[in-house]
């Protein structure tokens, strides 16, 4: 295959999450996901709902599309998903595109997959996922990703999204496993109704609260960071922005 | 002078703001400041409002104040003040104290002094006054500054609150300045009534709209991460927290 398969290319918006929290950036969000998670944001990537939107296109022409949206107006691309850790050698060479223009790669993805590509990224964000998704992340594989990142000195940060206490604890266990290597740990508090309408902001926020509560009380968690989308907090549930 | 003159110390709480939003931190708050912005959320630590509680303590009579307040429960320091970088040796010595017990630290100041100890600093944000404050920052302080600890590789962040259009314009003089040294770059949402009581979130959101425009509509600031003071969307206008 020579082709990424193209949910949706949208921007310039702001990145309101994880280790490059307020940077401008370019969306790409790729279809096909391994997982099926309960609460997923972007089960339209993968659930055949939207499944008519999906482009193939080449990595020369996802750069064209970013360009003709975007201009010079941004420096940063952040590939999402679905998961883009699905897509080998065409993921690779489109990193390589952008990184001949001087644009710099965010990517996200859950863990379940290596691709040697991930070595290319300037922000790599692996984001395994808590029980309250419904997914049980094979633990050694995660290992895996881990350390090679780790021993690459990648730029790269782990992401936990969570909901209730057992996420919490999920991420704790994680955090104790990894902590020894000092990799930045994120906490996203979860958004437990993506298709609200309207101010969600009090909501989002009692939610950071809740969390910010948790890892203060617990000594097990100094290093983590606990942070909302910033992006729902200001524009709420809209999609595309 | 062996001591350091404390005006609050506090924690463990979140930090809101920059390079690393989302840390758990105790507060060390220093009393004195050369500036005297116009919109200062801490005047207390230098118009004498409350010099009656403001402590002249040794490194280590700070430190074991944290330890009673903080127990296990941080490993990150945060000083702030007023200007902390009117601090010398005890300073110096403080750092090297919290370092010791595996503590890092966090540092903000204005950049209208050096100080040889801010290569000790584990996250240093130097946060130059826009015009709106009715303070002039000294450019070429502030390059000598900048440039010092760019050469030193530190992990350093700049950081400009930004109130108004003006502010703006201020802040993308100073990206273009220090642009080819690829440093951090955060800009941070002015908050205009800091003694404003109750839910201030909206106002706050409302105003990071704005300013995420601004950077979105601006080629020259694709770089930049507008950004909110976390803290204060969750808790207001709550001191000591
Ligand atoms: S891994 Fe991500 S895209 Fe896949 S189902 Fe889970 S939340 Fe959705
Ligand atoms: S530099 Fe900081 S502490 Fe000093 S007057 Fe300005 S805002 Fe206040």
């Amino acid at each position: 295959m020579s082709k990424i398969p193209v949910m949706e290319i949208f921007g310039p918006t702001i990145q309101g999450e994880g280790m490059v929290m307020g940077r401008k950036s370019m969306f790409v969000r790729t279809a096909g996901c391994d997982y099926k998670c309960s609460w997923c944001d972007s089960a339209f990537t993968w659930d055949g709902s939207e499944k008519e939107k999906i482009r193939m296109m080449t990595p020369l022409e996802v750069f064209q599309k970013l360009k003709e949206l975007g201009g010079n107006n941004f420096n940063h691309v952040t590939i999402t998903g679905g998961n883009p850790a699905l897509i080998g050698e065409p993921m690779k060479e489109f990193i390589e595109l952008l990184h001949k223009s001087n644009i710099e790669v965010g990517l996200e993805t859950q863990g379940s997959k290596w691709q040697d590509w991930f070595y290319l990224v300037d922000d790599l964000t692996i984001s395994p996922k808590p029980p309250s998704s419904g997914m049980k992340p094979d633990l050694e594989l995660l290992d895996d990703i881990v350390l090679k990142l780790f021993h690459f000195k990648s730029n790269f940060s782990l992401k936990i999204v969570v909901f209730d206490d057992v996420d919490f604890d999920y991420a704790k266990m994680l955090n104790h496993r990894y902590m020894k290597h000092n990799i930045p740990f994120f906490l996203s508090v979860g958004n437990s109704n993506p298709g609200e309408d309207g101010d969600i902001s009090s909501r989002l926020l009692h939610s950071l609260d809740w969390l910010w509560g948790k890892v203060l009380d617990d000594p097990d968690m100094n290093n983590v960071r606990p942070l909302p989308q910033l992006h729902a907090l200001v524009w709420s549930n809209k999609r595309g922005v």
